[in-house]
């Protein structure tokens, strides 16, 4: 007998629950054993994988998908090796839940202890990578959390592949099955059931799509931390180095153009924009990024296609660039808060007054001065891990990773104390 | 010419966000100018302030609110001093923004920098006392916010007397009067345009019933931190100090039965029941307390009305107290985790380990050993102010001041580097 979708959903989310308080008081050691126990299951049960990845692959060619997306489905090899490597190292990294944040005694003697807990059940819903399954269960394992996750209908025989192998080495450590579930059908009823559940599921973080991010977020009765889209600047001020600023702009373009912390738009400030643009464009060209620009930009270099208001808006993920000459850095700043999606974006400048300007005032969640944009990133940042990058600004703000997959309590200990 | 309520709304948004981009960037002295403004300007107004406050009290009565209601949005010589002294308190408190968090060098030479920023426009919703106003209004000035109000219908002459008063002030300190907004109207569309605006307002408190905070959160497309109900628990635990349980079990129910952090639930262990309930009962009964027993209380104490299954449910905010023996620790973690709301939960006990185990074990916001649940509270806690008490898990959990009306950002600071 099966159960209506929302039924289905429901229960799993209620032993999510069940599970997520075992996993808040389960010590580190035996944390470290499941993730262990994950890590051989996923070598261990490689060909039942792949296996399922090639039924996924072989229907994405079937409906038609692109060449783009079907490598983003595929899991190679090296891809499944690099899945455990990431389970391996989320066991070297330190345990945050029970870490104190702060103590202090009030004058009436009241020790007031601020201590990291976990959040308790996260959703993830995703699409494409079916990595992003093995990643986040890791990460909300260590971290003590319970995981529901949905990922997408393109890789759902991959994911339960996946989960299944999990929830094997799961139970070998004596943790409940329903530490990390899937939801278990494609349909998008199943993500509706999901975020209604506001007395079982205490965050949602949805990795995707600008369209997938706005139907949770006009759904979703479960607070959401997005993962949206990176509209990021560099922008070259009249005191910058030029040389590096060339290096800077290429590297934040081309290094990896499809990642959500690549530049998406170059400013320019007028001064040294005719120094500046034809040669870092000519360098652009070689690495065949497709240059759009602003009348200004136009006049001084040739070849260069109109950028039009939705360019400056655009997340491109692709090696197409839009470019504009300001005439200050106000004019500069007042580009990146208009069109900007508060991501990452750097200045360059040897002006300290301009850089320090441009750092108090871009309120994006990483602002850079002198380095590229692409740094927007956990291990890059140190945090060891990531399970996304957040646009949101409450709770957690740029690279998340296991720290902010906590929340805290306060404990207060007293010798009789009472209130007056 | 007036526009439609949610053009209006959406006007005050926009306006409040280019004031948030304002207030982000000013200096405390003209914040704390701006907040003695705000406090001479009160007492300046009081006459208008309580002319105002006199006609909702009226049309109060006449819509026949209950005598407690009427108190609440009252606003006497006494409560205008009060708000007036709680704004030079926020004065006297420190900035929160532009504090380094943290800050770290990477083996590239990346200096990452994490640093505080306000949220940006705040969103409250409240019911009943008008003070709410003033005091929201002064947090989130001084923490760089700019804040759009709703309060509710039976104070809304009050609420706009006093933003007047708010608005003159900001504007003699050449501060947008856009950063303290009231929703010009005290229909319920009024809410639900607010609640709309995801692009303009950054987060919402609300503080208020069940009811009202049940509708915010499945209307609303901005993220929410809830105030929502205290169901607060002690347990008395077989190794605790009689004397010192009910010393804490009177002060936890009767010092303000009215307020989220009142003991609504009192768990005793079955091996000092006897010893220790006829006494405390006594002197509860002596303190007007109403009690509603379990069937074992009920054999102890003379004329216990039975609790029912909904009782354990219920935030009384009265003096009205259910009573509960267990037979052990387990079993008065259990009933905590089931029918509380996770907000300030107590034990009292002289073992180290029960203790450990009820700290680690209850997941409530606030956990006690040896002290009142009273004591949930931004002024008692030395945050020194108190926007409110968060039931939520995301961004701010228990007792909310000015560090948690900021987030943070990321500052990242190179000489050049690009990533490999």
């Amino acid at each position: 007998m099966t159960f209506p979708i929302h039924e289905q959903v429901q229960r799993i989310a209620e032993a999510a629950k069940q599970a997520a308080r075992v996993l808040a008081n389960t010590p580190t050691a035996k944390k470290d054993a499941a993730l262990q126990a994950m890590a051989q299951a996923l070598r261990a049960q490689r060909d039942r994988i792949r296996g399922a990845n090639a039924a996924d692959v072989e229907a994405a060619q079937g409906d038609g998908l692109s060449p783009a997306l079907i490598d983003r489905l595929t899991l190679t090899d090296a891809r499944l090796d690099e899945m455990v490597t990431s389970i391996e190292a989320v066991i070297r990294l330190p345990d945050p839940v029970g870490a104190v944040i702060k103590e202090w005694h009030q004058p009436n003697g009241l020790l007031i202890r601020k201590v990291r807990v976990p959040l308790g059940v996260v959703g993830i819903i995703y699409e494409s990578r079916p990595n992003v399954t093995s990643d986040c269960a890791s990460l909300c394992l260590k971290s003590g959390n319970a995981v529901v996750l949905r990922g997408g209908a393109e890789t759902f025989r991959s994911n339960q592949a996946i989960a299944s192998a999990i929830k094997q080495a799961l139970a070998q450590a004596k943790l409940p099955e329903a530490a990390v579930s899937t939801i278990p059908t494609a349909e998008r009823a199943g993500v509706d059931a999901m975020l209604e559940l506001d007395q079982l599921i205490d965050v949602v973080i949805p990795r995707g799509g600008e369209e997938l991010i706005r139907k949770i977020i006009e759904r979703s009765r479960i607070p959401v931390i997005k993962h949206a889209k990176g509209v990021c600047h560099v922008f070259v001020d009249e005191a910058a180095d030029l040389q590096m600023a060339e290096t800077i702009a290429i590297n934040a373009k081309c290094q990896r153009p499809a990642t959500c912390n690549a530049m998406e738009t170059l400013l320019v400030h007028e001064r040294v924009a005719k120094r500046f643009l034809p040669s870092v464009i000519a360098r652009l060209r070689e690495a065949k990024v497709e240059i759009r620009g602003c009348e200004t930009t136009r006049s001084m270099v040739p070849d260069v296609q109109p950028a039009t208001e939705e360019d400056w808006f655009t997340e491109y993920l692709d090696l197409i660039l839009s470019v504009r000459i300001v005439r200050s850095l106000d004019e500069a700043i007042d580009h990146i808060t208009r069109y900007g999606s508060a991501h990452s974006d750097a200045i360059v400048t040897s002006d300290q007054s301009h850089a320090e300007r441009f750092l108090r005032e871009v309120d994006s969640a990483c602002v850079y001065v002198n380095a590229s944009t692409r740094f927007t990133d956990g291990y890059q940042f140190g945090l060891g891990a990531e399970i996304g990058i957040s646009t949101d600004r409450l709770h957690a703000r740029g690279p998340m990773a296991l720290e902010e997959l906590t929340t805290y309590k306060y404990v207060v200990i007293g010798s009789g104390q009472v209130r007056q």
